[in-house]
């Protein structure tokens, strides 16, 4: 008999806690597995040897119901890079002597991109030093929906069903004088546009915002976007654009930076302006029309009221997978989800080698966005709509959601 | 046979078309009242004579539904404050002869402070002028909670519940590392602290979260501000602050422009900071630990999907009530709520005479802030938990809410 062992790393989402409900009760019902232990902060956590227990702590469906509407990690984060064990060995041995201690043989590891590389980097010295013992999983998680072989990760659906959602409040809500108005929406995205685009969904119900989208992958032109803007404020009163907070210019550099640079201040002036707020002053300064910013900031991946109920079943049943599959002896692959048909919307879990995930980014394919670069195309709308439908039912308790706590 | 009129006025709320759809409700069914107009943008639609007729629009049940959880003004809103009419009495001929042409008799005007000022220049004009036979009559609306004579105004238990929500919910995003941390998250209300202070209920599930709360009544000393965030990291990784956007120093000064006012640049770098931000700045620089910034933003006046039950129940009957009112003779006052019982909440509707309204705020009361003015006191969490109780049924159509649509 061994022990499981679940963790998870990277940003937060509103999914990432169904995806270690789904570990956990794989692992409850597999006669293979003694102990299911967390651990808090990831492989941090790991190596100060931060291991629970989680049985005691998550023993009835109440607690699982309620981890599952649960935003963040409820095991904690880390933001870990491990160096390369050829190079240097030393965190290798002492993970490996803690999951030794606890008899640990099958361990999950729920994560994003830099998650996927300690997943691989593990794996890979435990086939090199002949470690058999000890198997090795990833379940996938992302907001920015930005890994590569599964066809989205858990928390993007939750995500850009918040966004669209807030930008069809914003809308409603930036219609409402008789004035000309620009209203810029930053969304979460350093490289990757993937959440900006689904902003696009807002306009599913018949909202006509938002009026223009920039993503991450398109190169930002501010005079294109200046004469854009005035070509839609010809059209109606107020304008909606939602951009990715990593916009870049032709070469390469962030443009809030990238203008910024040229007259600093000494209060640390480029700190103070995001892409967003930077582009709300170019409005002002160069069509003086009303103009606000705004960012949604970490409510875009925490906002667990308003989860999408197709992002946590398919967290949930990551999760599972995960761990059916590590307890089955397989070692240094990640759970994928492949979608097998789009109308019905039907998805398999399947496996891949975790190398062809690990360091590498899913990009939005520069034929879903338009060829002005300002907008997105159908398919992108069609790609993201089905991730985004059904409610979760939320409990509540003074008005205000219950979360779980480890 | 008379119609009546109805308009929205000032900045958007989750509940105030709830208010809008109230006023049509009971006007539909009342035999005085022939022909039910809205007007667009408030008092200048009136000026230009934007009148609709709104029973075609809202037919059926359905539409009232869906205007009862669609967030903003569906009528556009304005901000307008008319002259006083001795010394330029232009405007208000203009608008009695509009509301004369369509045979107004009632009109209903749904707002904030500003529009009831509207409401007390515009009966106080036909009391003077003898014009008997047009009544006016104001519902309150206002996240801010701002106004006087009512307990409180719809509009403010939903950003509220938005509010507790959210810091429930950034409270489990901050709290996922293993490093110390300062999230500062600023909240609308420049001049009173209700918004921000209803951030305390995020406590009352469980979550330390918010660890500091400073609202716009208390003066705001920085090092001051320092210290009680050096005190809270003693105690916690985390630390969550709730702010009021409209903070200001001893001297009355918004502390963001009176710090910055010092060191200008050329390129609006005053605009370029919020308080948040500028906090945010002061953090990195004095404690120079992990710190964030974030604006609630629109999105806490607009969140129709996660309104207040008790909100949008308080807001219908407002409207119903005022309508009730003027259609019965009554001119010159507003629709306010009484609350006769806390455990168990109970309310009354009454009526306040608009002077005692308009133009005066109402402020959070001292002793419901802590003495050391960096948190609230139980009396406050008492006084907003009942305005956030319930959750609205939310039609949902491509995985977003339904907005209603003029």
């Amino acid at each position: 008999m061994k022990n499981l062992l679940v963790a998870q790393s990277g940003g937060p989402t509103a999914a990432i806690n169904a995806t270690l409900c789904g570990v956990i009760e794989k692992a409850m019902i597999n006669t293979a597995i003694e102990k299911i232990y967390g651990v808090r902060n990831g492989v941090l956590g790991i190596l100060s040897e931060k291991l629970i227990e989680l049985k005691p702590a998550l023993f009835n469906t109440t607690s699982l119901q309620l981890l599952c509407q649960t935003p963040s990690s409820a095991l904690g984060s880390c933001r870990m890079k491990l160096s390369d064990w050829k190079e240097n060995s030393l965190e290798y041995e002492k993970i490996i002597s803690v999951l030794k201690k606890y008899n640990i043989g099958y361990f999950v590891y729920i994560g994003g991109n830099d998650s996927m590389d300690t997943v691989e980097k593990l794996s890979s010295y435990c086939k090199a030093k002949n470690i058999t013992d000890i198997k090795i999983i990833g379940a996938p998680k992302t907001i920015d929906n930005d890994l590569c072989e599964t066809d989205h990760s858990p928390g993007f659906g939750s995500a850009a069903k918040y966004i669209a959602t807030t930008f069809t409040e914003i809308a409603c809500d930036c219609h409402v004088y008789a004035m000309p108005s620009v209203s810029i929406v930053e969304v979460m995205g350093r490289d990757t546009g993937w959440l900006t685009a689904s902003s696009a969904l807002a306009r599913c119900n018949g909202h006509v915002s938002p009026d223009l989208i920039y993503v991450s992958e398109i190169p930002f032109d501010i005079e294109q976007f200046l004469e854009d803007l005035q070509c839609k404020l010809s059209e109606r009163m107020a304008v909606v654009v939602a951009i990715s907070e990593g916009l870049k210019n032709q070469e390469g550099y962030y443009i809030a930076d990238a203008m910024q640079n040229q007259q600093t201040d000494d209060f640390g002036h480029k700190i103070l302006a995001g892409t967003g707020r930077f582009l709300e002053e170019i409005v002002r300064h160069e069509i003086g029309c009303k103009v606000r910013s705004m960012e949604l900031n970490v409510m875009q991946r925490c906002a667990s009221h308003i989860a999408s109920a197709c992002d946590i079943y398919e967290a949930r049943l990551l999760g599972n997978a995960a761990a059916d599959r590590v307890i089955n002896g397989f070692s240094g692959e990640m759970a994928c989800i492949k979608r097998t048909s789009n109308k019905p919307y039907q998805i398999e879990v399947v496996f891949s080698p975790i190398n062809k995930i690990a360091n590498r980014v899913k990009f939005v394919p520069r034929e879903w966005i338009t060829e002005q670069g300002n907008d997105v195309t159908h398919e992108l709308i069609d790609y993201v709509m089905p991730l985004v439908q059904g409610e979760m039912p939320v409990t509540y308790h003074n008005g205000i959601p219950v979360h779980f706590k480890l």
